[in-house]
């Protein structure tokens, strides 16, 4: 990936995982809503590379995404919770506007960041608490239909889609990342579902450089760590994306690793 | 279905199917953008179960859906080649509008009105024109991920996540219909694809019927005759709603009934 990456979203947790491991490795562009402060920024980007804008204005994203390869699309309403008003603009409006902007401006690769949320009521009552643990068979493989576990949810399936239309009607790659539980260091304690969906800064970083480097059509993966517990697959994302986790939420015991 | 019926859109070509075979069965609700004229409307409709209103009225849809059983939602920019903001807003938006409306006056069942649009796209070209033939065996079944063929079936798709979504977290009964391509008399001439996914007039009505009267959890179903051409499954509307075609595009030839 020799041409400049937009990264929206670069402030947000995801966004510096990413920028953690992967901030010397490609030339970048940074978006976010809010201004972002050098601490956040990786050594040697430029002011003009690091754009405060909402995904909404269109102006602003095209100019972002001018001259860009490739896109890491994380900005929205990170809230599962969030009220439809706003996943309706931030998520799918915002979405549709970096999509639509991505193939005006000839972007080739299109990495949007989903969530475990478009899939939450699998998790249902009779499978519960049985499908977050090491011995339960139970997988989603990323072709399912969505099943939100909330408007965010909803939102993000909707994303998704519009993914899925702009690969096919127009020539762009694009990922859907159905992301799980993104925590820095250790897993999540005394949670067996955030320890089955969980996934580590350095292998969210990873996975999305795959997204960056490897050759695909459209596809829609998990981004979990290589969880002893787990109910999402990630053989596509292993298969496809060359995807190879380093971390293990059975590695930690409390917060200690004990691999 | 004791409980009056909303019937939303009801003045479009997919409303005015069901009253016309309907209309002396069910206690109807008629809610339309456009005010919907007497010959619209089925015998002894009064004028206050008529309502002229748009569907991102939150006001309006709870007034015309208060006490009703069911709802049959149809309403929407119904154009293949309409603009995102206008799909955005009044078939996405719209569309939760008339979920949040059910869940909170209690209605038990929900019909909407998706589209083959949300599929369109699996009609890639080396699957044309194999697939519009009676010979060809390829099927969509309703368990497939959305690959819309325009923004307008992005946002069909998007409705029918959102149904997933109400069902999952409230006690109501959703039916998607993907509906084919439905035509007064008959079938499309010279045009394969529209045989392939002709819906009459009587077995639409019919089959919006069994979505009323049936018993179901969470489907997704394609809206169409029982074509000798087909590549969209009727075996699940079979099978759930109890969906028995009386029609079938290959008996006409040119405008002439043959079977």
């Amino acid at each position: 990936m020799d041409d400049p990456v937009l990264l929206t979203g670069a402030g947000g947790r995801v966004g510096q995982a990413i920028l953690r491991y992967l901030g010397p490795d490609f030339e970048w562009r940074l978006l976010d809503r809010e201004p972002l402060p050098d601490r956040k920024r990786p050594d040697g980007v430029a002011d003009s590379d690091v754009f405060n804008a909402d995904i909404t204005d269109t102006g602003a994203v095209r100019a972002a995404m001018d001259g860009c390869g490739a896109v890491i699309h994380l900005a929205g309403d990170p809230r599962p919770e969030a009220p439809w008003d706003s996943v309706l603009r931030n998520n799918i409006d915002g979405t549709r506007t970096m999509f639509a902007a991505a193939v005006e401006t000839g972007v080739g690769k299109f990495a949007f960041a989903s969530s475990n949320h478009a899939v939450g009521a699998y998790e249902t009552d009779t499978r519960k608490p049985d499908l977050y643990r090491p011995d339960d068979d139970y997988r989603l493989d990323g072709t399912e239909l969505p099943r939100p576990s909330n408007l965010y949810g909803v939102s993000k399936a909707a994303g998704e889609t519009i993914g899925r239309y702009y690969h096919d009607h127009h020539d762009i790659s694009v990922v859907n990342v159905r992301i799980g539980n993104l925590t820095e260091d250790h897993p999540p304690v005394d949670y067996e579902r955030g320890q089955a969906m969980w996934l580590s800064y350095r292998d969210c970083a990873h996975l999305f450089e795959r997204c960056l480097l490897a050759d695909y059509g459209c596809e829609t993966v998990y981004g979990i760590s290589d969880n002893d517990r787990k109910y999402y697959s990630i053989d596509r994302a292993r298969d496809v994306l060359g995807y190879d986790p380093q971390d293990n939420s059975a590695e930690w015991n409390g917060d200690q690793r004990t691999g």
